[in-house]
């Protein structure tokens, strides 16, 4: 396959699309560019005296500085990592006591969740946290409410705002009863960055978690923002690197790499999610059109949802027959997070917003991305149609009966979602 | 400065030298155009479910499993991680109990002992372990024994083979005894592995760290190997990657990279060891012909020092002060661990070696690579005499004292070392 970028003059060859950028973005060639310098010339440690290696170090905090102002944050509360798993990590780390967290959180939030006290609050059908459950879930004992911006899966943007109230509404309770836990909001934000403001004070987060990996920049590089005052604890011990919070020989390339990714992705933000909302809304009809019993899950409302994702169930189809029968069309789309996918569990997104399992085996989670064309999304809709055209009549099951005893999408979604 | 290729052809202008590759190592021009596809191209998520997604799978086991060979190892016993201080810490969090290692480790290492019940072994004033002294530092409830292949600071190359034998031995011991406390011993290769084997059968250690950063791979990716059995324990929670002992969307790019790294490495060390041994020698003979009172750290036996390292203490000078006069000039050494020496901190290493601290203070540690050349140490051995001059001339330190007071390490170097 090849990823076209001569978009819109209508003369491309289509001979494949890449609809999976949830899971893995290209480096954008800005990116690429700004980290070549870093792997032959400027290599030096950051951490050592001599001066060719201070301005490694200055250009490592020049990336710092930027990627803080990309956040509305100070640089010297931005703790570099290797990805957004380790930054998660690292905020729950920050605090023992119990967690606050949703059910259709990022694996890695889920199981620090896990490891510790925790409650985990439901979501609705349509994936989105209520603020007031979360303030229910409150214990005087909660250290960590950790919900993420916005769903990898279903595309479910959360109300945010609303749950840092709640959280700062605890907090000031506990101030006026002289209570001395403390309490604090962290945010994963590393599906919504290149959609997003990710600015943490309108965010009103306490902790926030970026990846670089997701918005066109480098794997394995991540950032933690913690507000002042927040005490990190080191997952790994040694040179002191990062305030003495993540040692280890800094990654230059990557975090410069990083923060050119970001600025990019944030600079572009609007304009990308309306081109490719206009995209994925058109492979949402094309799709609904052919299958009306299909069912689509995240809230149908275009703010409340990723502009780039599309979350459809072919319900008594399976999903992974179906990522088979596209690959050989040259259509690459996941059935969910790339992480669970690996071990072809079922989502425990999907179990969380109620789908029924012989719904949810049938999921492609599509996500579109800088390189997708509309002439992508009419070749994948059309490979999407045959694979599952071709997998019913392999299976015998009739479509009258789908749409009986699943109903029609295209009329609930015109009708401002099912959910 | 720049860093000059055509060595030996004698015509090349020097205009600096970079002496730090111990600190940080440019990338090769392999492992980057080996890198380069999985940045734009084959970027693909390796747990997605696709075909281009196994491809970025069967590219990243590739790598592990050339890795493995490398070491003499199966590719499962791999766990890729984000550089040597967390798979460092990782060896550690493998078990709870008692830890016995040695006084001259890397700051990860060291920090992980603290952090737990643990004795710390002193050191030969050249730097050595005594295997014998690990035995006696053995109790029935010692879990892990870590010592470091070679050290970072002065080159001494650690008797593993031997030590080894005393953890065997005791785990025969606990055998016989129907005792259960498992004993495993670590090695940290990563300063070791451009000069050394690093076979881990021939070593018979039990886990085994290695830095791509060392060897002219990228920055932040490393490796853990462990034996069969070893139950790892995970530093990060999360989507299960490396069979759950370490999540986060794997970095194929830097594995890949590491791989051809390594290979390179491995490959070369026996000619690139005899070609810089020289060049150290020869300049380690310049600084000491010119300043015989200087004081030469580590084994000065051949086979018992890195090949490219020189450590040299003038004493009543500081070496802080050096370093900046010879940046003017161009040469770029550094004064210990780049780690300790971002902190300003004396060296733990010096101290344990029982060197003083007006002699430790006066400590540049230079560590040769590929990129250098015979002018190139010529003109580092130039600059330094005229740095070490100009301080003694400032401070008004008489060299006749210096001798009188520390003597000739010229002649104590020729009778196989003072330590």
């Amino acid at each position: 396959m090849a990823l076209l970028t001569d978009e819109n003059n209508g003369t491309s060859q289509v001979d494949g699309a890449y609809l999976d950028y949830a899971a893995a973005t290209p480096m954008a060639p800005e990116v690429v560019q700004a980290m070549l310098p870093y792997f032959t010339q400027r290599f030096y440690n950051p951490s050592a005296p001599y001066a060719l290696a201070r301005e490694a170090r200055t250009d490592l905090e020049g990336a710092r500085a930027r990627l803080a102002h990309l956040i509305g944050a100070r640089p010297d509360c931005v703790t570099l990592t290797a990805g957004a798993t380790e930054a998660n990590n690292l905020a729950f780390a920050a605090t023992t006591g119990h967690v606050v967290t949703d059910a259709i959180e990022h694996e890695s939030v889920l199981a620090c969740a896990e490891a510790r006290p925790h409650t985990i609050v439901p979501v609705s059908t349509d994936g989105r946290v209520d603020p007031a459950v979360v303030a229910k879930a409150l214990t005087p004992r909660t250290q960590l409410v950790s919900i993420e911006l916005a769903n990898g899966e279903i595309g479910t943007i959360q109300p945010i705002r609303q749950i840092a109230a709640v959280v700062r509404s605890e907090r000031e309770r506990r101030l006026e009863a002289s209570e001395d836990t403390p309490i604090y909001l962290h945010v994963d934000a590393s599906q919504a960055a290149g959609w997003l403001s990710v600015d943490v004070t309108s965010l009103g987060a306490d902790l926030l978690t970026l990846s670089a990996a997701k918005v066109y920049g480098p794997k394995q590089v991540g950032l933690l923002w913690s507000a002042e005052g927040i005490p990190l604890r080191p997952l790994v011990l040694g040179g002191g690197q990062e305030n003495g919070v993540r040692s280890g020989t800094e990654n230059v390339a990557g975090v410069v790499g990083f923060s050119v990714a970001l600025e990019l992705a944030q600079r572009e933000r609007r304009a990308e999610a309306a081109r490719v909302s206009a995209l994925r809304d058109r492979l949402q009809a094309s799709l609904l059109q052919r299958f009306p019993w299909a069912r689509v899950s995240g809230p149908q409302r275009q703010k409340l949802r990723l502009p780039n994702l599309l979350h459809v169930s072919f319900p008594c189809v399976e999903a992974r027959r179906l990522v088979i029968l596209l690959e050989r069309q040259g259509v690459s789309v996941g059935t969910g997070s790339a992480c669970a996918a690996s071990r072809m569990q079922v989502s425990h997104v999907l179990d969380a917003i109620g789908l029924p399992r012989e719904v949810s085996r049938g999921s492609l989670r599509m996500t579109l991305g800088r390189q997708t064309t509309r002439r992508q999304v009419d070749f994948a809709a059309d490979a999407i149609e045959r694979a599952v055209t071709s997998e019913l009549q392999r299976t015998g099951v009739d479509e009258v009966q789908l749409l009986e005893r699943y109903g029609s999408s295209r009329g609930a979604a015109r009708l401002g979602g099912r959910a």
